[in-house]
């Protein structure tokens, strides 16, 4: 089988690798001519163009940085549904929105393509080592098609319900990730403001009602885990920045549905604080720095 | 040993009754002759003053309502210390504050007792089942006295450090479980308004960076969780204006330290929003209600 | 001088009809028959279609629901600019978004046109007095040819800088306008908790340093001002739903320039529970009933 | 008539030279001899002790930090009522809350005296220039005997009803002032970064639906109000630090009379986040540069 792999940043290009890895003839397109360079390196095939790309292959991978290049790319004129072939299978896997890939899904139903969306977790760590969680929006025939080329990129493979729902459980997911992160670091300074040790509060809470991934995994009060970005002077990890749109995406997504949420408004804004005094590259567990003298 | 227990409430009586299992003497002291009744229907010496209690034991332990009323049994004129004999060893389990756990154990030591703030988690279900989780605050050769004493009330016994550090944990715990509360709250409401179905939605976040206790095991979305309140009309459990209660402890002792908490100030102020409409006794994750149509 | 008015609905009709009282000849186009019909009873006439009103007038004026609406009758294949004669004057007087009016204004005069954004405040009753304020946004010169026109339908017109200003100026307006609302909502609300009479203490308010707009004209405590819509079951006025949707174009716009705003952002979730629960078409000061018994 | 006054801080000693300047006869009592000597050199008697001050004098002013201060000052052993002759007036200026100044008049009415609470606004400006308002809570009795004496330190002398209210008009007023503050910055740092200019954007505001004291007179904008404390590098005016206390006292109040505030207490979280990183004793505008880049 043909593979298209449309994207290759940070996560696209350890994506393509693996699917390399795993035997498959993978084409290969981005606007960085280095990107496609370090593909064709380990395999991949260069097209010069979407359209030259969406013409040579049975499925396309998109893996792209906002909702609007994703449109721009599946949906405009020169993108991956005008030159695609009858029958052609789009894997969407940027983070985007539900509306964005049930408008999507339902143009390439009808000219006759099949698509899903599928965002993933796990970031950079997970897209290296093929241990990706793709959450998946679409038919269950478009679900069972495209499995086994995802079981190449990653672990978990979540039918989450039709077009859409790939995208809205991502950004449900993510709004309680971006909360607990400011959640546990108030909780987290305030322990050591009354004098607790870290490591004993994050025992406690991680055996107690309070315990959550962020937690236990991800504490972003340094020096508690040891591997967290955290530790390691907020670097690596999961950007402010990019949890910035995330939330963002949920809040648009809340404000189609009428969905009040508080809790994940506040969010976005504290870390929108913390990202104008220029730490949006920063690990979103820089946030704790905002709570700490 | 002879043990005292003042506050038969629906904490205390079983904790008490756990107390008789164990093969202790336990006199008992509460405002409510009623309460008094029931404990000594289990085995219990009933008292007729906290004066009375205190000079005929060797272990008094509290389980009180509010930070106030712990001061007056403790430290007023009638109260504990003033009649407890040098050597009782004061094992204060209310959900109080720091600062109040600090300044009666200094109170305690001036006039030759011992005494740690050992407030629980695990609510009446554990008090019930001898399972709660102590988090202690006090030196350690008080906490070596009271640990098998609490053993036989418990399972996990948690040294947290110098006197108010078991109240400290306590609260920086329950304000993550508030917090979460809502958050899950709004990510499950999130989700169906946007068409996904709520038990798939949970499995998702359940195994994603999202995860929280609250969202594997106290699911506020009606008929996630069988056994959680939220399937049960949000009886039983954890009352809001208990976590409202909790969470002024946690921002008062914030406002002591300077600490800023917004998430927390936040989470306090809508779940007052909630009580304020007549929901104040129903379980904390009736706030999903605040967020549904 | 031929004007052209599209969008006649409980804003743009009696704005339209003011134009006609002023003696110009006015087109006008509308998707509801029934609008039309209103405004040629008081002298209108009646276009069958956007392109038609364009070609036979000098000054087009828009008044429409949405960034989007605006978008396609401004700049759709069968919009305004598309069939408008060169040198004629576009006057957007929708709540829109900068960005929106920027673009417009940039391909307005890439084809020959002239345009200005120049949102109102005042409501309906200043659009039927004629006492509308016009925020505006454009070049200087289409400022000075825009001003007389503004006059026959408003009293101040105020020059707010280059394209775009007007509807900034407009949404920083008004998400002062929501917070105020809530801000005094709560402060009203705690002085009767604590046994102010209302009119006593909005009176002390009005003469300190709380003082708003809000607070002397708008009071959301029932009774205080007799005019207000709190004292009128929170009828007229402006509903809550419109002011969701200011909220929510401050908030785009702030994501834009990466600006943040917390209490900007708190505000539209509190209008958004309330709406949520059947409010949204009632005045904004309904908020009021979230903070009382 | 012989006055007594206790507390002569930045606000104690402009308002006891006024009383001095009127022609009364004044004792006066501080824990800082310093402060003493100004007073005794503008004419005031110094005392020993706040007992031998009470004994001495008709009238008893007090201006405390804080309301356990108070309640030593009036109610301890040593303080006011155990030393005052019947029938003395006691004026607690302090700014406090309700509970505290309705607990200390019933007090004063039980040892045969009279007291009202009458807390100022007007700032260190208003003390020097007798021109504070006095916002009174009190018996109608006591607000007309107290009135003469508030003449010569303020011009606004406002009964708000019982014991406590005018502390109470204090917090429901300092409450919107300090959420205004917080509003304005958000609304005009948007307009900035949107391109407004910040005089006409405050200028629009300032005829709109937005204006208030804030965006009127005390501009958290650098340079939008030459005389205000932002155009001054915050120096001067009120401090972020006794804003956090007025909105505590708030947010206390309001907990007793089970009232929410969410958007007062994010207004708390925002002010503790600046006074973290130091900025605590600028004034309250200095909360926009959290918002400027």
């Amino acid at each position: 089988m043909k593979i298209g792999f449309i994207g290759l940043g940070h996560m696209g290009l350890p994506m393509a690798s693996n699917l390399l890895r795993s035997g498959n003839a993978v084409h290969v397109f981005d606007t960085s001519s280095q990107a496609i360079g370090l593909a064709v390196e380990r395999g991949a095939i260069a097209t010069g163009s979407i359209a030259d790309l969406a013409a040579a292959v049975d499925v396309v991978i998109t893996m792209l940085p906002n909702p609007a290049i994703v449109r721009s790319v599946v949906a405009g004129p020169d993108g991956v549904l005008a030159h695609a072939k009858d029958g052609t299978l789009i894997i969407e896997c940027s983070t985007s929105d539900p509306q964005t890939a049930r408008d999507l899904e339902s143009m390439a139903q009808s000219s006759g393509k099949a698509m899903i969306d599928a965002p993933v977790s796990g970031g950079v760590p997970g897209a290296e080592a093929g241990t990706l969680t793709f959450m998946v929006g679409g038919t269950e025939e478009a679900f069972v098609a495209a499995r086994p080329i995802l079981m190449a990129m990653g672990k978990n493979i979540v039918n989450c319900g039709p077009a859409g729902s790939g995208q809205a459980a991502k950004i449900c997911n993510n709004l309680l990730l971006g909360v607990s992160t400011i959640a546990v670091s108030e909780s987290m300074c305030l322990g050591v403001s009354l004098g607790l040790a870290p490591d004993v509060l994050a025992a406690i809470i991680n055996t107690s009602s309070g315990r959550c991934w962020v937690s236990e995994v991800y504490n972003p009060y340094p020096g508690v885990v040891k591997s967290a970005p955290a530790s390691n002077d907020f670097s690596g990890g999961f950007a402010c920045d990019l949890m910035i749109k995330d939330l963002s995406l949920a809040l648009d997504a809340a404000s189609g549905t009428r969905q009040p949420l508080p809790m994940t408004a506040l969010s976005k804004q504290l870390f929108q604080l913390l990202s104008l005094k220029g730490e949006g590259s920063k690990d979103i567990t820089a946030i704790v720095q905002m709570f700490k003298m």
